[in-house]
């Protein structure tokens, strides 16, 4: 049996001898690879952080303790840790099965929730404030990122340790791996000297570690230049010591012993703290540490060759590859285009535009109202910025939209990435409210395409349209559709009707559901006989009025089809216009209904499972038929 | 003629001789303060900045040069040289008068727009980025007051300077008094030796400075012992240096040849700086020094007195002291009820708690983010979370109550203060989409109290519901309602039909829109003989699916009224009830239409503009009545 079967809960881990942990570690590692590389996940972050997790819940007792992992797309360690292994693990991000993210409601050792970055310290500093009142004696741990450094939310919580509590610790897990060889010896020198109990206030390879932060070169640049006019003498002094935090580190985020020393020097502070721990990110898997960026978040994998096991059809291609390539080509012909992009060039396909016209491309770190802000600084200035950003971490920027983009009426184009489900992720990262707090907003010009063509002239027809301009499509396989050489420019508020009907209804669908609502319609006619019309809506607003009403005045039931919450949508946006135009049809709105959607194995099962599947839409498209045959027998 | 008067541009301003420009600094805070006093407005940061904002426009050249003042509520001066003195100025914040903030459709001298804090910083670099693309000269200068630092937009685009741009120049007007007179002779020494073209990098009263940080004391502790423990040899460090800023300051914001010197030197600087500026908020206005927080933004006042002159019914208390004063109630007698504000303690009546149980309140600065996840940490501990933040910077937050608060289910109550008109900030300061962009949030409660009585029992409800809750409720005057002793709870989702209709029409009012529904019923009812129905619908979530199905299947004509925009709002909500029930009433929806408000002399002026008037929601109303009684007549 191996170690990490033997273990139930964190008290199991404390049994187990120091020799034997290198061992669980390695059983860890292989774990998360054989379940990664079925299932995908993240599977970089997590295998960088074993030992220090490993430490963590050796030296901490949670539930009483409190660990809160930023983001937390780096806690399968600690899921495995905490009764969560075995047969459990093996259903990671699957429908019925744990979730990849720490979870409240998933267990008692998950202290706080999240899948966005940057909330950890905020959320910790709010446990800590809470403790100090309650007069209990548990240590809080904040595990952050280094990229969470760059985070506004953090900056702010960071700005308010010190004046709330005297008892916090940040652990600081940095995996930039050429940065833990070049200063790991003297790190560690350093650090014996830094824990020593009169805490000997010696720093010396400043300048190494400002390197490793979010600030980058022009510090270390700065410092260098600093340490020959200080002429070697070093003063403490630390970025982190500016908000009052004590500062140890950098210390090696593999070697178990090691951490559990440091830990255990944080538990006796008597300030706020922060270690800073150097990790591998992907440590394990050759093929991880050697692509990092792919393997941060990955599809099932070989694990020899690294190579995508997912057996989607390749030569369609992703609406990500699809903006960003359309992007590019645009970007090529008008050097006024500019993309942007909140550390996720990547993810949103603008890695094109990154690497053939650098220029021509911000990306502004973890930091979604900066880029919104600045898009709109560069938007003042007469440039047509691309800002892409996944549609649920535009909700961090929704201010930003509102108060710098739509009320200054600014020519700033928003892709509104992963809109719609994020299937394995769950509730932090579906997209499925960006219509609903973007609608109200004045100016804004909503639209989500039907397949990847049309997103190539949505992103031509808003980059040139000097208006405020949020484009939404889907994560994943677009429908394969050809893309025209020269993009089409789109009438703004203009609705195709793509089938007509034969009187009575019509679906009026948005975006990727056009395609639904065709198939829709098929079923329904072979059932039936019935001719259901299908519009592509194009616009969420301004909304295709004249032919809204057409409808209305041919007195249709109008069944609104979209992939987000029908809470505020854009049904919603259509049952405002009939009725501000007094008309007062029969109107259904099929989009995702007013709860978290939880994660599961893929869209067709989470859709399934809300009543969203084709063969679902053609049903209730099916009753509507009933009952206006009934009508029609009725009346006529 | 004054001096002021012969200034029509910028460039006027250069031809004034050095020795009259205290003159020109004394006749302009006299027209601040004649203009304030009967208008009201932003009266001691604009007071604080005159010879700094002189000293900018001499040195720089706008419009080509561009000066971005953060939050812009110190842009008066600005105002006075650019072309808006005279009868221009006199209309500040009135219907068709000039704006209490900079507005690029007001002046191309307003280099971009904001009410809120932190902006300036990112969309500076965002112009930035433009020029060096542009490879044009002109100088882009950011001014931000000490409080901006706390945010984290701020410090996101600090984390950014040095990665986009060589040259910009940041401003930070630092406003607290005591520290100027700590530091200035030292400060004014040290300077001459840092604009030495050399640029000798000795810093000294390090410590002083750092107090003036927004983190406070700690840091200042922190950096006495280390002055102590380096036996006086000073570093070249500061908070800045570490993101890749030049600094110097601290100097003297009201001596305009020193400024000119330093902004000079700034505008030759080869990397980003910034230049520490000291001003005294309130300065040449005795009761706006000795009262700086309730000077900050102020109605109509007593030049000598202070007191303020507006003739409203002082016997009337304003929402704000309602919650404030029931919180502290409430508070008073359950030690896990904590206060929460991001900097707008006075403003939103928390300011009570802050004097009598400071314990139970935090203040984290100006830092809605962290403000939202640092309640969301305390409340999973069990603790009843009150967090104050005016509806329109809850935009900030949103992300936060979706992610961190209603996902996770906590018992967190937000009170959006100033949701609705804040009649003389305009655009930037209305809170009209709060319900918005709150609906489609799975489990948040939204609701809005009709009276300050009200408001205490729907507080009291919020506190002890266990749930994510939100209470909108405007500025200003409350109804005069006596407030119980002992608050009531209200059912959650239950709405109150306050007068009977006899059968046709029912108005369905939200928070402060019911009693404008009562007498627009009440016109109605004198000139038709009709009784409408007023209900009081006190949830825009969620909603009384009873009483509207009952009402619907009665058959009435239901008209929503909301101080929200219609876009997405409560009554949006209404219709989706409705379709999702099969029901097709006839439905009006009454609110601000879907464009970007402006501000006015007052909430009745705007309304009236907006055809919201009480008398023209009758008139609105009665149209119905019309329509119906025509109905009648045709089939009965």
């Amino acid at each position: 049996m191996s170690i990490l079967n033997q273990i139930a809960s964190p008290q199991d881990l404390k049994k187990i001898p120091a020799d034997k942990l290198p061992l669980l570690a390695h059983e860890i590692r292989s774990e998360i690879i054989n379940v990664t590389s079925q299932k995908g996940g993240h599977v970089s972050p997590n295998l960088g952080v074993v030992e220090l997790t490993i430490a963590l819940h050796r030296v901490f007792n949670t539930p009483k303790d409190k660990l809160l992992f930023d983001v937390s797309h780096q806690c399968y360690t600690h899921k495995l840790l905490t009764g969560r292994n075995g047969e459990t693990f093996k259903n990671l991000r699957q429908s019925g099965g744990i979730s990849g993210f720490c979870n409240i409601f998933e267990s008692e050792h998950d202290a706080f929730g999240a899948g966005h970055a940057g909330t950890a310290v905020s959320a910790a500093l709010g446990l800590c404030a809470a403790r100090d009142r309650d007069g209990t004696d548990e240590h809080i741990v904040a595990v952050v990122g280094d990229a969470a450094l760059t985070n506004g939310v953090t900056l702010e919580a960071f700005n308010n340790i010190a004046s709330t509590t005297k008892k916090m610790i940040v652990v600081l897990n940095d995996n930039k791996m050429s940065i833990a060889k070049n200063v790991g010896a003297i790190a560690k020198y350093l650090n014996e000297v830094i824990t020593n109990p009169a805490y000997n206030r010696l720093y010396a390879d400043m300048n190494a570690f400002l390197k490793k932060l979010p600030f980058g070169e022009p510090i270390a640049k700065f410092t260098e230049k600093t340490a020959i006019d200080a002429k070697g003498f070093i003063l403490p002094s630390s970025f982190f010591e500016y908000f009052g935090l004590m500062y140890i580190g950098p210390i090696d985020g593999h070697n178990i012993p090691l951490l559990e020393k440091y830990l255990n020097y944080c538990k006796s502070s008597t300030r706020p703290i922060l270690l800073h721990v150097l990790t591998q990110k992907g440590r394990g898997l050759d093929v991880a540490v050697r692509n990092p960026e792919k393997f941060h978040g990955a599809t099932p994998y070989d694990i020899n060759t690294g190579e995508s096991t997912s057996n989607s059809n390749k030569s369609i291609p992703n609406y990500q590859d699809a903006m960003g390539k359309a992007l590019l080509r645009f970007a090529k012909k008008d050097p006024k285009i500019i993309g942007i992009t909140a550390a996720m060039a990547s993810g949103t396909g603008l890695s094109f535009l990154k690497s053939e016209l650098p220029k021509q491309f911000f990306d502004v770190g973890i930091a979604e109202e900066h880029a919104a802000v600045f898009a709109a600084g560069m938007a003042r200035k007469g440039y047509k910025t691309v800002t892409a950003i996944y549609s649920t971490f535009m909700q961090r920027a929704f201010d930003c939209a509102m108060h710098d983009v739509c009320l200054q009426n600014l020519p700033a184009t928003f892709c509104l990435d992963r809109a719609g489900l994020s299937p394995n992720d769950g509730a932090t990262h579906h997209g499925l409210f960006d219509i609903s707090y973007l609608r109200p907003l004045p100016r804004a010009v909503i639209m989500q395409p039907s397949n990847e063509d049309e997103l190539s002239d949505m992103l031509w027809t808003s980059i040139n349209s000097g208006k405020p301009c949020f484009i939404r499509y889907p994560r994943g396989k677009a429908e394969g559709v050809p893309i025209k050489d020269e993009p089409e420019t789109i009438e703004i508020g203009k609705a195709v009707q793509l089938r007509e009907s034969d009187g009575d209804i019509c679906l009026w669908a948005l975006g990727n559901m056009v395609g639904e609502a065709l198939k829709a319609a098929d079923i329904v006619e072979a059932q039936t006989g019935r001719k259901i019309g299908v519009v592509n809506a194009r616009f969420a607003k301004p909304l295709d009025i004249e032919l809204l009403l057409k409808h209305a005045d041919e007195n249709k039931t109008i069944i609104t089809i979209e992939d987000h919450s029908v809470s505020g949508g854009f049904g919603s946006a259509v049952l405002e216009a009939l009725a501000s135009n007094n008309r007062h049809n029969n109107i259904e709105l099929i989009g995702w209904p007013d709860e978290f959607i939880p994660h599961g194995t893929d869209v067709a099962s989470i859709r399934k499972e809300f009543n969203l599947s084709t063969e679902q839409i053609a049903e209730r498209v099916k009753k509507h038929v009933s009952k206006r045959s009934l009508i029609r027998e009725i009346f006529h």
